[in-house]
């Protein structure tokens, strides 16, 4: 299955090859990636597992940036939340890669390491383990979600003369700045409010 | 500014071909456009504001796929979340546009009047100003970050020998199908609960 057997640094560049293609374009392919390093296409293959190997050295990349001390806080929604905000920083970095990595099971070895680790803290607050998936993949939608967002230009919506919305100028200048950041606040509170009340049965 | 001057079927055309191209390659150009259709891009650019424009014919093109009766419903929780649910089917239909029109301004005159309408529910709910657009755009990332979600494998964790993760395969096996829908489910319970009390000061 075309384990790797070449130095880490070929599979670094081929990482920071296809990750910078994703970053302009929005996807990468083996044989542009090759294009990028000018070597055959053939050659890119020796080093990784195929395209679904390039996508879990970019999963592997992207989460390396996710601070892994964060789950070790406590009490546990004191982790899950500085998680969480981790979370959304490592990818914030990356926007266009979040739909790419959401579409694609995860393999990668240290990634299924940090959901053990997820879960485990959610098991050991108490969480019903049927409810602990459903948990985490809700948080990681708000936190994907809000990452996506945080690319986004500060004024996200242009209001014109052509189509009045004086409710939604009302409200867009009662906001002010930092739209993202309070979103992401109002979405991550509800979360943690929600999870300690299923927590106690609440 | 290049008011589009022709039959509408044209700019269906244009708005057809650039979704095509992203729901396959995750972005557009104009030249690939013209080269799809067989025309010169100078054409294109005369039937449409420029790549800017085209982004705003996606955004309406998928937006028109909400039902708009949804904001209709009362009380306003009931509308805010029929809507929620209608958003997140009509952009799963088309993930890889998700973060293309998340990172670009909101033009479209159709997709302003429904933020309009959002804005005046909650307004009409009785919340504060300055509350409103963080609360709508916290809804829109867990919406749109669920909407991506669908898209990925019902199996999205390959659990591997080499990595051993026993909770996160317990959870996994606790959690059953559908998956996705559950997690959409609990982060919008989370998120309407933290709304009721949020504008009844609770």
């Amino acid at each position: 299955m075309g384990r790797p057997r070449t130095p880490l640094l070929d599979r670094e560049r081929i990482t920071a090859t296809a990750l910078r293609l994703v970053d302009e374009t929005g996807d990468f392919s083996v044989p542009r990636i090759a294009r990028k390093l000018g070597v055959q296409t053939g050659s890119v293959y020796h080093h990784v597992d195929g395209r679904d190997g390039i996508v879990e050295l970019l999963r592997e990349h992207i989460s390396a940036a996710i601070d892994p001390g964060t789950l070790d806080a406590t009490p546990w929604d004191a982790a899950v939340e500085a998680w969480a905000r981790s979370y959304r920083a490592a990818f914030a970095a990356h926007p266009r890669v979040i739909p790419l990595l959401m579409t694609s099971p995860v393999r990668a070895p240290r990634v299924l390491a940090q959901y053990e680790r997820a879960v485990g803290v959610l098991l050991a607050a108490g969480f019903a383990p049927a409810g602990i998936m459903p948990l985490l993949i809700a948080l990681e939608n708000l936190v994907l979600g809000s990452a996506l967002d945080l690319a986004a230009p500060e004024t996200m919506w242009e209001l014109t003369v052509g189509a009045p919305t004086p409710r939604l100028a009302q409200a867009l200048a009662a906001v002010g700045d930092g739209r993202a950041d309070r979103a992401f606040d109002v979405g991550l509170t509800a979360f943690l409010e929600h999870a300690r009340r299923l927590r106690t049965g609440g």
